[in-house]
């Protein structure tokens, strides 16, 4: 199918796409906030194969001015706007997967937009394309799937404004995907972020040459207004270090350019540059449109409403932020997570540390991180749970387990077999769902997976150990437990773990509490520091005890911050009515449990308790 | 003497203000970036006494878009954009001081401006209003003060573009004040800030009735243009949480307002409000020249040039920022106060947590802070090492040490009394500078002051403890010691101290190196958890310790984090080459010194080390 012509070619003198397809519909797309369109093309590209169960579609939403070419084919081939992420062994590897970029509606690459012919009028739609949203947007996508006869997606992808797709789609239309990836996304802009975008639009909507958006036939459209909300925007897309690190040192070095907005700055001439580069390949009504379809979405500004929404999803989550992205600030994305995780959905969410902004997931800078996460969860999307005992997989897991990630976190004072993840293995009642915090690369709920838990969570700070559990096809939360656990609900947790990690937290009685208020039974293993040994080295040399073996860090750089006794934590339990239903008193030097004296005796405790 | 009458008075439909006085140079002012201005007129308002020796005067500069008009005099005047600051008893209190305050040069409201005649065309400069820098709205300032006969100024007083004038005062004119107050303002405007403003130039320089600052004779000016630009700036002086506050809750309820800008959004008919309002009070050529001269701001790029820059200052310095300020950020203000203890200056600064932004120091917010830190400044600046002993001021200075100034920190193991700061005291010597890390509200510090030492300084993170650090006339940075002490030269004092704080300290190897580093010497106090009767306990009881009196805090609560030895603190000094000259063990619940097995013995331990 070829692209109708349209009156707007001169606005759009950006080079055509050379693998685009397109298809048009003829039934009218019924619009959101009313009116509808008689007729709708798609302009979309795809990538890779589709396999025989039609199961292995994977649609990639595309952020406010991209556009179906998210990848090159060739080196022929123009570069696409994702080519980091998706192709043969990418990230979203296209020798696995069969890729779908659409166009979105109301843009000015090639679907039905606000440039092109209304057939009532015979004329551009101009100003009178009417308002969209991102579910109007969703609905068209939805439209093309059952054109490929694709029925459900392996998962939707999509960064910014494409993510908002992703939770659209996720939330509105949950029987037809199993993954949903957003990155740098949010349940609704800040207002601030709604601000700027409005301050872009006065500047086109106020332009003299905007003629309210009937200017396709004048020769000229408001490319000033245009360029200057693009300068604006551009602002808003890059971190306060990397416009820094990009400008700082020859602030008064603009390039050379020829242009009538001021440069008497790099930065300035830098954005000129942009504002000009932009007008060249963007139409000012798809930019009027788009922007507020981004404004316009809304999945609620409660955390109740937020999560009535999310709930209603049925696949898994991978939602990703980034540290410095100050227009889609991580704790939006925290907001999705904690909603998911308020609504028992199998989430995983990571902050990815990063100087890039907003951009950071177009950049190579922190790939290895947000790529990698989203490879190793696309592939754990519905493998391993269905595949049987002894498989490949299975297999490749068990060698994973025993590569190291069985070792004893950096906060462990023992030696030898994990006695203690045994002893609380024997604790968990069978099928209960479990949340280890401060689980480390996933090695106790990496056994319970082995063992057929299925509800399995973990929540841990180090991004690499998040990655690990990732691969393990783990959910994980990156988190810092001296905030507590602001996302779990109340009693959502058969068991929750605390596996020798109290002892590195600054706020023990929050974490503890807030523990108890998520899990139905607790299980927190500690060491005992009343351990007579460790007491009598102290008073024999006059140190505080180091060892290779038992303690191995010294007194200045341990993360061990809190040191106290098995009859300390009993005491704690007691004057707060927290009931204690197990008590495991260990010594990891000897391998055995301590039934005489524990406090005395045993260098490790493990008790269950409830409130 | 009268405002000579301009052909802009359409252009200045605002308010005249009913108490300005206005004095006209004949003599041309030249400016920094070549060219000269034939005749300049100032604008300004006085508030208080000028006083018989002519030394209680306080310049106070104003931001972009304010004017002279600083406070109210009575209930019949019109609000003053500092009220909250300026006027009898407020924290700059015009009972005790003489306020002056000017319009600034290239303003547009009195002050020689763009709309202005110029003498020689007679007609308005306009778009041939020469480049202006904050240098030359300081000379102006200057031949103010000459015409006021005001030799030396108590205190130069400014925030955001106000305080790169103070900066430019003290720096550029040291011998003309006393004092420096410089809130939410920079070295040179981040290239992020600059942006902002460039894109708002932008705006305003591309539009149609801008006609190169021609305009006058119009009719109409750029009045979208610097709307626009007022819209967008006026997003950087909130915060994000000030934003969301004002609008996340009713964020498509606009409020009724006449303007063709977008009012889809409660934030955009806010911000169009903002921008028709600014229209009619705000010169666009003004608007220009003035944002220009705060992108040229620059005091230096590199910390060696910039430490280079404020080295030419003589005053005491008082320097704020304010968390949430993303314009004028915090760090910007440390790079200052670095700066100023890199060449050895007596400075205060501090980060006042703030929701408000850069907005925050006009605001009432935090004015408990900003304010209170401000008056305790000024009063300080030069009465109490002036004033004989015995005198009021040092009465009052003893009577507030009594008054629970000398109390124990929260960290305190001790009782009774203050042996441990005795005999740190003991271990200074005479006349050295010190600097106190963990300062507290300044009770050891006092005490030397009380002495007779006269180059003291502390650091400190509470903000109460900082404020009653100024209130007695001490020099304060208030700044994590976790990360160190970025700011502070090799070798900078005679005398480090770090009383009972080190066990406090996650990174306490950093801490030590870096006193060290800043340090002739070193004097360093802290528990010593070898203490036999402590380590006795735990054995005895099966408890870690905690007394009401001995050790307050429970082991899950206590803000100390490290456990450590007199042997544990040798050992570490040892392996480092860290020279240790005394070492003093006491016993303060006997009170005594302990020669005697110090490591058993002794709860506290006092050394003198260096490197």
């Amino acid at each position: 199918m070829s692209k109708p012509s349209t009156d707007s070619d001169a606005v759009r003198s950006a080079k055509p796409l050379a693998h685009a397809k397109y298809v048009t519909f003829e039934e009218p797309l019924a619009l959101e906030k009313g009116f509808s369109l008689p007729r709708v093309t798609v302009c979309y590209e795809t990538y890779g194969t589709l396999n025989g169960a039609r199961d292995n579609a994977i649609l990639i939403c595309h952020a406010l001015s991209g556009d179906s070419h998210v990848a090159s084919r060739d080196a022929a081939d123009d570069p696409g706007w994702w080519d980091l992420m998706v192709g043969p062994g990418k990230p979203i590897d296209t020798e696995l997967y069969f890729v779908i970029c659409p166009n979105n509606l109301g843009g000015c690459r090639g679907t039905t937009g606000p440039a092109d012919i209304d057939p009532t009028s015979g004329k551009p739609y101009g100003g009178d394309f009417p308002v969209i949203t991102t579910g109007d947007i969703v609905n068209l996508q939805r439209r093309l799937l059952d054109h490929l006869n694709i029925q459900v997606l392996r998962a939707a992808i999509g960064g910014s404004m494409g993510g908002h797709q992703v939770l659209t789609w996720a939330t509105a239309h949950p029987q037809r995907l199993r993954g949903a990836v957003a990155l740098a996304t949010s349940p609704r802009l800040t207002d601030q972020a709604l601000a700027f975008d409005i301050v872009g639009r006065n500047a086109i909507l106020r332009d003299p040459h905007f003629h309210a958006g009937q200017y396709y036939a004048n020769g000229q459209g408001p490319n000033v207004g245009l360029a200057v909300a693009r300068m604006l925007a551009h602002i808003t897309y890059l971190s306060l270090e990397a416009m820094t690190e990009k400008f700082a040192r020859d602030r008064l070095h603009p390039r050379a350019l020829e242009t009538e907005f001021e440069t008497q700055f790099s930065v300035g001439s830098y954005l000129a540059y942009q504002g000009h580069r932009f007008v060249e390949r963007f139409d000012a009504n798809s930019y009027v449109a788009l922007t507020r379809a981004m404004d316009l979405f809304d999945l609620g500004a409660t955390p109740e409403k937020l999560k009535a929404t999310m709930g209603q999803s049925t696949c898994r989550w991978l939602v990703i932020s980034f540290s410095s992205d100050w227009l889609f600030p991580p704790f939006q994305s925290e907001q999705l997570a904690h909603a998911l995780l308020a609504s028992n959905r199998p989430v995983t969410y990571a902050q990815v540390e990063s100087a890039c902004g907003h951009d950071a997931f177009l950049l190579a800078n922190d790939i290895g991180q947000y790529g990698e996460m989203t490879r190793a969860f696309l592939k754990n999307i519905e493998v391993v749970s269905e595949l049987p005992a002894g498989s490949a997989a299975r297999v490749s897991e068990k060698a994973a387990l025993k590569d190291g990630g069985n070792q004893h976190s950096e906060t462990s004072i023992f030696h030898g077999d994990r006695l203690d993840f045994q002893t609380m293995l024997e604790l968990i009642p069978a099928r209960s769902s479990v949340l280890d915090l401060g689980c480390g690369p996933g090695a106790l709920l990496g056994m319970l997976k082995e063992q057929g838990f299925r509800r399995l969570m973990g929540v841990e700070c180090d991004p690499d150990s998040v990655l690990s559990c990732t691969r393990r096809g783990l959910d994980v939360i990156r988190a810092d437990l001296n905030l507590g656990l602001p996302g779990f609900a109340d009693k959502q947790f058969d068991v929750v773990i605390l596996s020798q990690t109290l002892q590195t937290v600054r706020d023990v009685e929050k974490m503890l509490l807030d523990m108890l208020r998520v899990g139905k039974r607790c299980i927190v293993s500690f060491p005992n520091f009343g351990y007579a040994p460790i007491v009598e080295e102290i008073l024999r040399t006059g140190h505080t005890p180091v060892s290779s073996k038992l303690l191995p860090h010294q007194w200045y750089n341990s993360p061990n911050i809190r040191f106290f006794t098995i009859a300390d934590f009993e005491g704690f339990c007691r004057d707060r009515n927290i009931a204690i239903h197990e008590s495991i008193a260990i010594n990891t030097e000897c391998g055995i449990r301590v039934t005489e004296e524990p406090n005395r005796n045993a260098d490790l405790a493990i008790f269950t308790i409830s409130r």
